[in-house]
């Protein structure tokens, strides 16, 4: 089933709001066989709309539209939608009484603007938003389906997941079985790696095809099969995907698709052993990683963010001569911080970082970029310097990526 | 000038990776009246990108592309560009040198695919990338520019500021000025603010126009104009402004476009304050979200992450009967974790969390999402309990923005 999404909000075109929504849409779509062909960004800007809605009509059977549904003047996609679809608008009693209900939920009281959200186009059917005030609107034309929904993530997501998509699966069946499996690799460059893939690669069967998809510090490799057969499929992607597990050899760090933070707590649960964060430079950015995912309780202890050199020294006991003598930034105050909060956490495991972010605060010796860090097990500890390149936000980004996939290695080791 | 972008990539319509470039790329030409009418999300398909291509040509002066430019075999974009231009692939001495550069910086050998790098259509002109290996490709049709350019936001980024820009701007002079101005409301819902906002509204010129954009926790009000007159725009753009800030009255929290981050480490530095966070839920986001701001270290001292009990208890002092009694998501615990961190990090503002961010671990007294925050000032302590709705990522993502956006109302009374 081929689907075209269409965002739709003039914030998005000045870079104020970042799309995640058509991501999600396309995660959710994708195990039941369903290909989102085209992202289209476009304004609050009615002619644009429409001709929007028209192209992705002719291009897909299922347009999903995001955004333009909220009670202010700027939102006007409901008006676009009955220039296409036409219709007049109605107010409709059930969506005044889901409103009335969703306002009462958030202990505020019900105003005009909001009440006339239960105007709704009389060319549409309605899903009523549990989550929001803007009602969810069917069109049809043919064979072929268009979803409005609103452009609030929380609302999307959720009213997606629970009704959209079941409607949608109900009126049409999947074509064709898809399935994408992801593996990852470490320590090797993205064309390295494609030259030793590449045979193998080239005999790869018509319907399966190989996506590289590098990221700071590891790169993921997503084998996609599409066939009309389900067990043939899975067949071929199963004997494939070994193949390639056996190819990527030494540099292969998870064979699933999996953050380095989910990574760390399966490996570390399963080890009975608890993790603790000593930061520096990444700000707490390593523990938020880590409690990010859910069930990080289990093994997560604490963290202790030493910004000032009193922290470090106070709090995790790091040697103030040795901060004097070598810098902050250095081995031996990242091996203490790590140790340090350890000690202070009850923790088996640590991670501790030390660097210079930037934008200020670099020198000839130590430029921005130049990072220490340290990971820490009951088989000992490791610490190492890396200069990363890239504003304060790679710089973090990098030092969170790094430490969380050596503490892995390690941890797998012992 | 009018800017239609178009964005390459299977991994970005399966939904893996989320476009950030093109929000960047309007954030960057904005200031000089650029406008981008379009974003365009397609997948690695040579039809679907050369389709693309002359709809964004028709549509638009310049045309700017990102991603597909990678050495290995998914990427096929400068094949897709060369059936638009025309040309053929000639071995480019100046690119070779400047991908032999790039690579040896980052101290791994030059293999056969990277080298084919330097492999470009006869019919661009070449901007040399010295951030990565893919080459930035500028072709012209009439009086219309289309400059590709790689995908990995770092190199997208650096180039596009420091030449692709630059260039474009010489290229063709800004026809029209544009102004955006933001301010930011608190504490009032969307729809309250569009009533009282409504009539002045619609006095607004024609040349200008208000959007409303709700994030959790704020919402950020955009005026923006456009006039061939950059005086008269300046001048009404600032009456405008002071008007629109004197109807927000006490809902103001901010009179610019600021993260609640970068306001509160202004207002600590101005009053020379320091600050620290003891968090439990939020996991070290609070701390993360200061110290993104470049500056951070003036004013931040540290931070706690007591996931455990034994780390709230042992680190930050939290009484163990207390716990035991009133239980770890609770106002005392909060307001001694505040004091507490104030105390070991030696600062004179604390922030402090603890909540249940789910998925488990709820129960009916304190379901997923009660949160209770703590925000400390040499004045006193305020401790305040929510309930936030939403999944794990977005009740870390409200408890952050809530307290920030408290300490700061907070330290702005002192």
């Amino acid at each position: 089933m081929n689907v075209s999404i269409i965002v739709i909000g003039d914030e998005l075109l000045i870079g104020q709001v970042t799309d995640t929504n058509s991501g999600f849409l396309a995660r959710t779509m994708r195990p039941a066989g369903w290909t989102v062909v085209d992202v289209d960004v476009v304004p609050d800007d009615n002619s644009r709309i429409r001709n929007a809605v028209l192209e992705a009509l002719d291009r897909a059977e299922v347009v999903l539209t995001t955004g333009g549904l909220g009670p202010t003047k700027d939102d006007i996609t409901k008006q676009a939608l009955m220039d296409v679809f036409g219709g007049e608008l109605y107010r409709d009693a059930e969506v005044e009484a889901n409103v009335r209900e969703v306002v009462g939920k958030r202990g505020i009281r019900l105003n005009t603007l909001t009440a006339d959200q239960a105007l709704v186009p009389t060319s549409c059917s309605v899903i009523q938003n549990r989550l929001g005030t803007a009602p969810i609107m069917v069109f049809s034309k043919g064979t072929k389906t268009l979803v409005a929904m609103p452009g609030v993530p929380f609302e999307t997501r959720g009213m997606f997941t629970a009704e959209v998509f079941p409607m949608l699966l109900r009126r049409y069946a999947p074509d064709v079985a898809l399935r994408s499996d992801v593996i990852q690799a470490i320590d090797i460059t993205e064309s390295d790696l494609a030259i030793r893939l590449s045979s193998w690669e080239e005999s790869l069967p018509s319907y399966m095809h190989l996506a590289y998809l590098p990221q700071p510090g590891l790169i993921r490799l997503r084998l996609d099969g599409s066939h009309a057969d389900r067990a043939a499929l899975d067949a071929m992607m199963d004997r494939c995907r070994e193949e390639l597990i056996t190819l990527v050899g030494d540099n292969l760090f998870a064979d699933k698709d999996m953050t380095p933070a989910a990574c760390l707590i399966e490996l570390l649960a399963a080890r009975g052993l608890k993790v603790a964060t000593a930061e520096s430079c990444t700000g707490g950015s390593v523990s938020a990683a880590i409690t990010s995912v859910p069930g990080a309780s289990a093994v997560m202890q604490g963290a202790v963010v030493s910004y000032s050199n009193d922290v470090k020294t106070g709090v995790l006991g790091v040697d103030p001569l040795i901060i004097e003598t070598e810098g902050a930034v250095s081995a031996p105050v990242v091996e203490q911080m790590a140790a340090g909060v350890a000690r202070l956490c009850g923790a088996d495991c640590a991670i501790a970082t030390s660097g210079v972010a930037g934008p200020g605060g670099g020198t000839p010796d130590k430029p921005v970029g130049t990072v220490w860090m340290c990971v820490l097990t009951p088989a000992g500890s490791h610490s190492w310097c890396c200069r990363f390149p890239g504003d304060r936000a790679r710089i973090v980004d990098r030092t969170v990526m790094t430490t969380l996939i050596r503490l892995c290695m390690a941890v797998k080791k012992l």
